[in-house]
């Protein structure tokens, strides 16, 4: 932080407050800061203004979990989602990923973490009983379940899937393998066994 | 990008404006958004206070070239600064950076750049005369040129140098060598070279 009083204490309040985002240490906050006060027109203003519309209109879906300036968001609401399938991921920036892999046009509920008892999180903590409730409901015929691969994703899972039982939906799960791109050597066991368990014909 | 309008207008604009900061290239910008939509009370609507004051109150010294919430800036009309003394540094970032050492109680004068012909930067572009007539005007015994180590650095140093000859104020450069930590084998050979070349006695 800039110290001995040398910017004001705008400037200073300005990089405490970059400095907590993900991704941006002290050092980096100070840059940042920087830049927004010598580009006030371009940068700072418009930056400010689209912060504070954000904050005014952005809430959270209630039937998914997404994050959206609409409630129920837009992806709930667009006529052309296949809502018979819904991928069920830990968090909004999941959420994100899949759109930007842009493989399936299904939608989503989003849990809000993963069982944790370590870390103090139950059910109820997470959105379990309103996806239950949403497969209840009707009309959907597949969940994917699209957890991280930790171990914390695979208890989650399972949990879900014991809740889902005996309503006739399909559940299923992400494929495990090498990643596009990967390179065995670099590929931990865990992966390259899971990787040979799930060999498909060439 | 978060792609097919997944989230709202608002928050598109949000990671696209976050982007262009220093340090944060589109992937982190999404996480960024995502945790300040997420904390919205707690985060977001601080920031964006603490964005649009900066907007509001945030100005250029017209003295240092400083950047500051008053003109002249905090350090010019602080009467514990030796004012004898002017540290002329590249860069806002520098000044905050001779802060951060705190080992002189000086005043600065922030150049906003240096001369690069190859850049189309001349003499004009920089707040040269400025500094000519701060000096002019009586009552600074010493300018230090505290450039960058770099040839658009050392010829803007020589400039300034010729312009203040004359003035019978003595022109000081910061020292060049082994930087504290360093270890001989990684440094390059100039570093070296000017290490040997002003080392002290023992």
């Amino acid at each position: 932080m800039a110290q001995r009083g040398v910017a004001g204490p705008e400037i200073e309040r300005l990089i405490q407050l970059l400095s907590r985002l993900p991704g941006l240490g002290p050092r980096s906050a100070r840059r940042a800061a920087l830049h927004l006060v010598k580009k006030k027109e371009t940068v700072l203003a418009p930056l400010a203004q689209a912060m504070g519309e954000a904050a005014d209109k952005v809430r959270v879906c209630s039937v998914c979990g997404n994050i959206d300036t609409a409630d129920p968001c837009m992806i709930c609401t667009d006529p052309r989602r296949d809502g018979s399938t819904i991928i069920v991921i830990e968090d909004v920036a999941d959420l994100w990923a899949m759109e930007r892999a842009g493989v399936l046009n299904a939608k989503y509920h989003v849990l809000g973490g993963t069982l944790s008892p370590l870390d103090g999180v139950g059910p109820d903590d997470l959105t379990i009983d309103r996806l239950v409730a949403r497969v209840a409901a009707g009309g959907v015929s597949e969940v994917i379940l699209a957890m991280n691969a930790t171990v914390d994703g695979e208890t989650t899972a399972h949990f879900i899937t014991d809740r889902l039982a005996g309503q006739g939906v399909k559940i299923s799960r992400l494929a495990a393998g090498v990643p596009v791109g990967g390179e065995l050597d670099y590929l931990d066991e865990g992966t390259l066994a899971a990787a040979l368990k799930s060999r498909r014909p060439f």
